[in-house]
Formats: structure tokens, C-alpha cells, sequence
């Protein structure tokens, strides 16, 4: 089959056929196919679309590209849950051992922080000794003892997907639902999961930015899980504002210990129930919504799942003092505030402008190759619908050196808008789809 | 100016400003600028469009990725003609030594073969010692004496289209328009002329099968020659079977001189005397296409234009003795011929299929690295609205061995229709592009 061939069916609108769609996932891993051709055809798939089942046998072919981990041996539902990546969405640290607590076995791969967002396994390094670097061996491990592990991504877990995604970085052709599509299912796929809860965040601080292509993303997720035989469901969820008060890697793990102590924020104790009620649900654990929210809901108040998170931490070599002292936890040497010009309501706190912020602070990259500082970040004083008077604090800056904070400071002050009369009350969860 | 964003820009549907696509364009000539993300660019392209601001521009930045050439120190208006490539077509082996008699200056860069249609060089290089790879000086002093030159294209012209179209030929992205016209444009514009007649071949042998695909290639080629300042005019006319009675490089050689001197097939003399009144008209040698054609068809009735056909070879280290006698050309050693299954009139010759009988037996080729027979081709015999009786010869087949020898026959036999009533008549000129 010449590459040439079916680059020229995609071109002129055609559907590709398993066999296409496999010489094409192959070739790109074996690297017989070189870059240019795969490149070529990804713009094609960009502009001409794939239907589902195209979008299925992708995902299914780029699966198949490297191992597919199996965890059979181990009692319970696999389950997991995966994020289109928000500003301050800690989730998965609270929502990994909540969900193992529950009954369900995580094996959570993840990955780092570009652009504006940040990433799980950099929020998890914060953590003096933490490894996220295991072994299958060692996964099984951890795995068996706690019911989660937080790992990276192993090499051989979907290799294709790591040089497809590598070259539509440089192509523009990242904004593509199949492509998206495929390449998200296809690492969760390989992680040896039965059931996939997935967040597709919406709103400004979102890779989606309208609801018509959150809802388009997650519709083409859950066909496509279910195509191979995982159970998915998709919540898409408002990244308007920043999740939680904390924006930082420390400074997450922190408040994520907070919510596993049930002392976290609401939205984001709110946001990690029902996400890991919908992973209780799907993995069987419970007969229905409500039945597996109350189950979430108690496993939570009785400190389960914080000794799940301790327990996680000291298993892949971090320190679990941590969850009871957060001062080991790293801290910015200097603090500022940056206060409210007048008086009224938070009417919106720009997820966006906040994100870059962090990342001009050092807590993210804009270079998969920067290291990130995981002492510094924001703490947010104000959240939306919050009465200010003038003069009071709206966030808290957690800084090291005075490089770039007067373009952080910038963005911190336009991130917050005071308005006059408070902000209608906004869902946080704005649509299931299942 | 980063490439991704240009990238980003052209599959989102925008079209690209000058110094967009001059990175491109100059990014792809350094190297600069990967394959693979010129080929997603090319796909974005073929799949986009470009509007003529955007061709023109292109056109423009491909001819100044290398050398133009500069004959402004000899007299007479610089012509040319470029044809998208037929069966059988060896007009530019008449056309250029005719316009050269008739007072133009035709410096001609051609190609090679590819497929089942034939290329320029191919032929010439059937005439023994025929060179084609002259330096710059040379082709000087050849288009001084004889006012026509025949070579191919210099590694300095237009480099960014050899670049282009290696990609192009492999990753599905040769059937564009705006692609097209500027890979043709670029490498004439490059030769130095004032003025371009083309010929756009339409039908089941050519590149475009439908009129209104030759059309737009017609106009876009006319707009885009214009907008770089080179007078041009198309024509579009029939490929639907060969031109002229021989196929095969030699051959064509043998042909084109019978047609030199008055001796050819009515429909290359008609169709070269066309071509060749264009660029008459176009250079300014006549006032009108009347007075133009006139002065054609007198300068190929004097000899002239033999005498310049004859000096050419000379001059460009040929044997110019084939022009009086023919059997100093290459002859294959075996003949056979195919025979009328039964009566009628021939309605149609499939020149596809008789364009790759002939790459069959070895006249052309199918990939560009192999070599080509000049010996062999065929001759044909029998023409659409000819009567022909069962048993009466429609083909001769020149060949040296049998290896593809029953594919070739299969081919030919196919590709004449015998009906009960002869076809209508069908121009050979089907439209003019002004």
C-alpha cells in the first residue's frame, strides 16, 4: 500500500480503510514512513475530517503501536479519569486515591504542563522524593498496595502517538477532533483501563473555547472509548476561572491535601466528587449517580482517602510527612498582593491570564524542555461572585526573583474584573455526555 | 515569522501575505524550513487554495529563489510555449526552430518523460550527440546563431520548484491549480522571456481530463504569467488521441523534421502553426492573428525553419545529418503490427492507453530514474474517422524484447474503437485563453 495512495484518498474526502489507517500508524512508528508524508496527511485529516469509525481504528491502531498494560491480576474495576487540562485543576491528585478509597484501581499515567496549564506529573515532583518514572513492576505495585498510582508516560505506551503529536506540534495540525481524539484515548487505552471518566474543560482558560467544540470533543470521546470497548462518559466543565485558590505546584499539592482533609475549596471538592462518582458509577461500584455520589461523598469525610494519598506518596519514594506538615512542602521566598482598585463584586477572574502568570513566575513552561520552579505561584484571596472593597487583596503572588514579575503582576491585575451588581450564579459542571 | 503560524493560518483558510509565503518559499530553497512542514503547507494549499494575489506572489518568490535569465543583448522578443504534456506531442520540436525563422528568440528549458507521456529532452537526446545540459554561455551563443536553444533546466533556475516538487510527487499534493501555475511559471519566467504561449492539453491522455479543469488552469496560467509581466496567452486543445502517427522518441524526431519540411501530419502542422502564431502575435512580429499566421506558414513553407532545426543540432553537438536521412536514428529491431478485428470507422484512440504501451515497450519511463529506449514506439496507422476493413493494420510496434511486449499489445488493442459510423468531427483547438 503506497503512502502516496492514501494520502491522495484523504485529500479528496474519502474515508480510510483499517488497512490505510494501519500502514499509516506503522509507518509513522517505524519511521518507514517519513515525516513529510505523515505530515502531509495530518493536514489532511485536519481539513477533511475522520468519521467514527476512522477515528476508532486511529485510536485502536495507535494502541496497538506500543504495549497495552494489563492489570487482571488485580481485583476491581480499572479506572480512570483524563482532563483537557485547566488552570489550577489539581483534580487528579485528590481524585486518584478518593477513587481507589472507593474501590477502584487507578493506574493514572500523565503528563507535564505546557503553555498556561499545568501538568499532574510536575504538581506530583513538588513533593521532595516523589518518582514518576516506575516501572511496570513497580506500577503493579504501588497498584496493589494503595489502588492508585501517578506515573509518566512509559516509552512503550503508544509510540506512535508521541511522534504524531511531536510533529503536529510544528504543523498546525494540533486542532483536529479525531487527531485529539486518538491521541488521548490511545495512552489512556494502553494504560489497561475498563472505564474512562473524561473532563473536557470549556471556556477561556480552555483549549476549548465554545461549547459547540467542547461538546464536539466529548462526543467524539465517548464514541470512540466505547468503540473499543472501554465505558467512557464526559462531563464538560467551566475553565472560565481558575479551579480551587491555589495556581503552583506546591502549592496544589497542598490544597489538594486540604480537600482529601475536607478542607478544600468548594468548587474543586465539588468538581473531583462528581468526577470520581462518575468513575465509582461506570466501574460498577455503584447502581446509580446517586447512590455512587453518596458512596464518594462518605469515603471522603472518613479520611480513607487521604491515607490513600499518603500511602501512594511514600510508596513511589516521595515523603508522606507532607500531607501532615506542608511547610516541607517547598515555599517562595517573597510574597506580594496585588489589591482591588475599587469597590464592587468579582465578576470574573480570567483562567488564561492567570495560568501565564504562573508560568511567567516559573511555575509552568513554555518549552517542553524548561524546568519549572515548584515553590512559586498564586493564591487567589477573591473568587467570582466575592464582595470587594477597594483596597482589599485579590491574590497573593509567591515569587522567587523579580525577572518577569512586573509582566505577571500585568496579567494578575486585568485576570480580575470588579463589577458593580454580582455575577449570575454559573454551574461548574455544564453538560454530561454519555 | 514562524512557520506554524503560517501553517496555521492557510489551513484556517486565510490567504497568505507576500512575506508569508516569501519565508516559505525561501525556507524551503535553505532548508530552513523542514519537509515536513512545507508538505503539510502543500496540503493546506491543495485543499485551500490560493487566490491570484496569493499565485502571482508565489510565482514571483519561486523565480527569484534562483537565477534569471537575462538575453536582452540579442534582438527579438523572447517566446516560449509550455504544454501540460501529451502522446505523441512533439510540437516543440517544430514550434521552437519555426518561431526561431520567424524572428523570435526561443531560449526553451524542457523536461524529461514521466508516465505515459513523453518529454522534450528524451527526444532530442534520441539525435546522437545531442547535448542538453549547456552552460549559460552556450545557450548564448546557440540562440544567437539559430535563435532557439533546447536544454534542460540549469540547477540555478527556480530551485525552490525542484524542492517543491520532489515533495509535491510525494505526498499527494500535485493537483492543484495555484501549485501548478506557479511550478510552470516559475522555471519559464526563469528562462528570461517576454512572452508565453501555452498549451493546455484536455482529455482522457492529458493531465486535466475535463474542460472546465483545463480552464482554470488556462486562466490562472494567463493571470499569473500577466502579473509577473510576461505576455501570455493559453490555448486549450484535444488530447483525446495522440498527436500526429508516431510514439516513441526517435520517432517523434523522424516526424517532427517530415513536418519541417512540409511532410507531416495534418493535425501537428496545424496544431505547431497555431502555437507558433501565438508567439508571433505575442512578441510582436505581427498586428494580427491573420498576418501571424501568414508569416508562419510561409517561413515553414520556405525551409527556413529546417535550416534552423538543422543548425540547432549542430550547434548543440548533434549529428545533423538525421535531418536528411532518418536512418541514422536509433531503429528498433523488431516490428509487428495490429490488426482491425473488424470493419468500421475508427471512432476513438484511447491516448492514454497508447501513451503507455509505448513507456511499456521502453520509450518512456515510470519512475525518473530509469533510462528510455529512443528506438522503440509505434506508429499508427489508422486515425479517428479513418475506414479500415477486418484485417487491415492499425498499429505498427517498434520493439527491441518481448518482456512487456504482451501488456503493450493488450494496451493498444484496447485503445482502438472501431464503430459502424465515423465519429463527428472534433477540433483540435477547443478554446483560446486571453
Amino acid at each position: 500500500m503506497r503512502a502516496v495512495n492514501i494520502l491522495r484518498r484523504k485529500r479528496d474526502g474519502h474515508a480510510l480503510d483499517a488497512s490505510e489507517i494501519d500502514a499509516f500508524v506503522r509507518g509513522v512508528t517505524s519511521g518507514e514512513w517519513p515525516d513529510y508524508q505523515a505530515a502531509a496527511l495530518l493536514m489532511a485529516i485536519v481539513l477533511r475530517g475522520m468519521n467514527a469509525h476512522e477515528t476508532a481504528h486511529l485510536t485502536r491502531a495507535m494502541v496497538e503501536s506500543g504495549t497495552r498494560l494489563d492489570w487482571s491480576d488485580l481485583p476491581g474495576p480499572k479506572v480512570d479519569k483524563h482532563s483537557t487540562g485547566g488552570v489550577g485543576d489539581k483534580t487528579s491528585l485528590i481524585l486518584a486515591p478518593l477513587a481507589a478509597a472507593c474501590g477502584c484501581v487507578v493506574p493514572m499515567m500523565s503528563g507535564r504542563g505546557l503553555g498556561h496549564t499545568g501538568g499532574t506529573l510536575d504538581k506530583l515532583e513538588a513533593i521532595p522524593g516523589f518518582r514518576v518514572d516506575l516501572a511496570k513492576e513497580q506500577m503493579w505495585s504501588v497498584l496493589h498496595a494503595a489502588g492508585c498510582v501517578m506515573v509518566g508516560q512509559t516509552r512503550d505506551v503508544a509510540p506512535a502517538d508521541k511522534k504524531l503529536y511531536a510533529l503536529r506540534d510544528v504543523t498546525g495540525t494540533v486542532e483536529s477532533i479525531p487527531l485529539i481524539t486518538a491521541s488521548i484515548l490511545s495512552k489512556k487505552i494502553a494504560e489497561g483501563i475498563d472505564a474512562l471518566v473524561m473532563d473536557v474543560k470549556c471556556g477561556h482558560g480552555a483549549f476549548m473555547k465554545t461549547r459547540a467544540d467542547a461538546r464536539a470533543l466529548a462526543d467524539s470521546i465517548v464514541a470512540t472509548g466505547r468503540n473499543n470497548g472501554v465505558r467512557t462518559e464526559a462531563f464538560i466543565t467551566a475553565m472560565d476561572a481558575p479551579l480551587g485558590e491555589m495556581i503552583g505546584n506546591a502549592m496544589e499539592v497542598r490544597e489538594a491535601t486540604d480537600t482529601l482533609r475536607n478542607q478544600g475549596p468548594k468548587d474543586l471538592e465539588s468538581l473531583t466528587v462528581t468526577l470520581v462518582s462518575g468513575m465509582v458509577l461506570l466501574g460498577g461500584l455503584a447502581k446509580t449517580l446517586g447512590e455512587a455520589e453518596a458512596k464518594v461523598r462518605s469515603t471522603l469525610a472518613s479520611g480513607a482517602a487521604l491515607e490513600r494519598w499518603r500511602l501512594m506518596i511514600e510508596l513511589q519514594g516521595g515523603d508522606p510527612h507532607v500531607v501532615d506538615d506542608p511547610t516541607r512542602l517547598a515555599v517562595a521566598p517573597q510574597q506580594l498582593l496585588i489589591r482591588a482598585e475599587h469597590s464592587g463584586f468579582v465578576g470574573e477572574i480570567h483562567a488564561e491570564y492567570v495560568g501565564l502568570a504562573t508560568m511567567l513566575l516559573g511555575a509552568g513552561r513554555d518549552r517542553v524542555e524548561d524546568a519549572v520552579d515548584h515553590a512559586v505561584g498564586v493564591r487567589i484571596l477573591a473568587k467570582p461572585g466575592e464582595k470587594v472593597t477597594h483596597g482589599d487583596a485579590l491574590v497573593e503572588v509567591h515569587y522567587r526573583n523579580e525577572t518577569r514579575l512586573p509582566e505577571a503582576v500585568v496579567l494578575l491585575q486585568k485576570a480580575w474584573r470588579i463589577d458593580d451588581a454580582p455575577p449570575p450564579e454559573t454551574p461548574l459542571i455544564l453538560e454530561t455526555v454519555t
